[in-house]
């Protein structure tokens, strides 16, 4: 029996696992992994995952979803963006009919290029569904680092209980209704996090950086406004905040796999260094899909998409975007 | 005889010296510090602001403003923006009465709250005045990172004449008409970067500090709606871009100041440990004034001004500005 409950025991699930455990709610994490399942209830934890956070002894850790998910009120989806729309499907008959589902991943579906609030709500029709997402690096939440998030729904009165579940002192919960923002500006400043961190394992420099994240910007606020998001939200946590802190922290795993691009090694090579999912590769594909279908201009997504998967140099391809011939300052 | 006169041989004059000579101008450099001029002309290096950088022989340096003027059809002020007026005023009458005076140094006046073209256009009454700013530390300009910068005027004539003269295929530049803009938002971002500073050296961590940035920017472009600016402007090279340089670089003087007063150094400590004049410190007094009189809401600069004039412990500060009771995200 649980208050809240993680699907997926990955390394921003348990920070904030732990931080609700800390918070005195009983915390209940269902992952695939017996070892990650067996280290958490065991060494109290997670070793895979989080590695030097204990785990408070209110969070139970299970392999069996039906055991999880007992009782739950609030589920908290935290897989990576790929495994959703099968997680929502094998939750969908097991969970509470009024529990909140949270989302914490994100991306967009790939095969579908649907933001994954739609996909969840296709399989779980009933339940009320909020994205939590902002600028907030695991390693700091689990350490009570001063971290701001968002989250945002349908329906703002779930939005507003998930607000008051997840507050504390140190992690700020904001609301904000403009979903379609929140939920574009989470997956496609991932995109941009590749492309500055190739820019860093190429040599170029801080300025260069600046450049590029400022023209990610104009880049992910012309999809998102197209696809029906306010313009304003891109310029408040999830868009301009989620952006800086992925293109700049040492703790991007996107980042991190750019700047091994940067430096020569092979996307393969550089997603396996990294070890977890690299999202800003699925979602590079997903929005290359969508702005030739959307018809709207994407020269940062395109660049990486040629550095990716059609073998472009990647200092030829910082190179091309840096020196595009724009000569007014337009945004 | 000079192409281009540079008034100031600090790192970012110096940088853009080397530039221009080797794309072939002649440039001539005043500077008050005969060390630094017998340095640039003897030993073809500036030992004192850009270590390592290998000046050309096209460059010559003066303590004489006469000889450094002499025929010169640009002169760039690259002076900290208290020695602006002194400048313009000791320049007005040696210059050529066709010749374009370019700014290239960030701040307002403190004195008067004026931005700095205001200042120079009071001092020099009929040259074109040109605002050469954007994201572009110099130790990077210096070595040929690809950096990209804006230059705007009320003589957008004489914009492009510069932006002819400083456009290389690393260094490319933009223009933009809004002059006021692109003046405020090089002048806040050093408030911004100071207290970015104040939260690192705090030990505060990324997550802190993608928030600090992201409500620094709606503090920027609040205050600069209400001076007159475009709100656009602040989402470009010289707003957004200017801010992240400057909050995640170590080449940011004001960051680093910044990050020492984090770690309990007094502000005179500060400052003379970076050795080059923090500009956020002057700005910080100027707009805390402007904000005030204008009654516009400044938090960042509120709470900075606080730190850094009236004792309040920078930790204290960071926590306050992170606790803030805003439930519904704003900008």
């Amino acid at each position: 029996m649980a208050d809240v409950t993680f699907i997926g025991g990955g390394s921003f699930g348990t920070a904030l696992s732990v931080m609700l455990a800390k918070k005195g709610y009983d915390v209940s994490i269902w992952d695939r992994n017996p070892l990650v399942i067996k280290d958490i209830n065991e060494k109290r934890e997670n070793i895979k995952y989080m590695h030097n956070v204990v785990i408070p002894s209110n969070v139970t850790a299970f392999t069996n979803l039906d055991d999880a998910l007992e009782d739950s009120r609030a589920v908290v989806l935290a897989v990576p963006s790929h495994a959703i729309r099968e997680v929502s499907s094998q939750i969908k008959n097991k969970i509470d009919k009024n529990a909140i589902i949270i989302n914490i991943s994100k991306g967009i579906e790939e095969s579908t290029s649907k933001r994954l609030s739609v996909v969840i709500e296709e399989e779980i029709k009933n339940n009320p569904i909020v994205v939590l997402t902002g600028p907030s690096h695991a390693e700091e939440v689990a350490v009570d680092i001063p971290t701001t998030v968002v989250v945002s729904s349908k329906n703002m009165e779930a939005a507003r209980k998930v607000q008051d579940i997840f507050m504390t002192s140190k992690f700020r919960v904001y609301t904000n209704d403009d979903l379609i923002g929140v939920e574009i500006g989470g997956a496609v400043k991932n995109i941009i996090a590749l492309a500055a961190g190739i820019s860093d394992g190429a040599g170029y420099g801080d300025n260069t950086k600046a450049a590029l994240m400022t023209r990610g910007m104009s880049e992910i606020t012309r999809i998102g406004v197209k696809l029906g998001a306010k313009q304003d939200t891109f310029f408040g946590l999830t868009g301009m905040g989620d952006l800086i802190v992925t293109c700049t922290s040492m703790h991007s795993r996107n980042r991190r796999a750019g700047i091994l691009i940067g430096k020569g090694y092979s996307l393969e090579e550089s997603c396996k260094e990294v070890g977890m999912v690299v999202e800003g590769v699925k979602a590079c594909r997903a929005f290359y899909k969508l702005k030739e279908e959307l018809n709207i201009a994407m020269p940062i997504t395109d660049i990486l998409y040629k550095v990716l998967f059609e073998g472009m140099d990647p200092k030829y391809g910082v190179y091309e975007l840096m020196s595009r011939d724009k000569k007014h300052e337009i945004y």
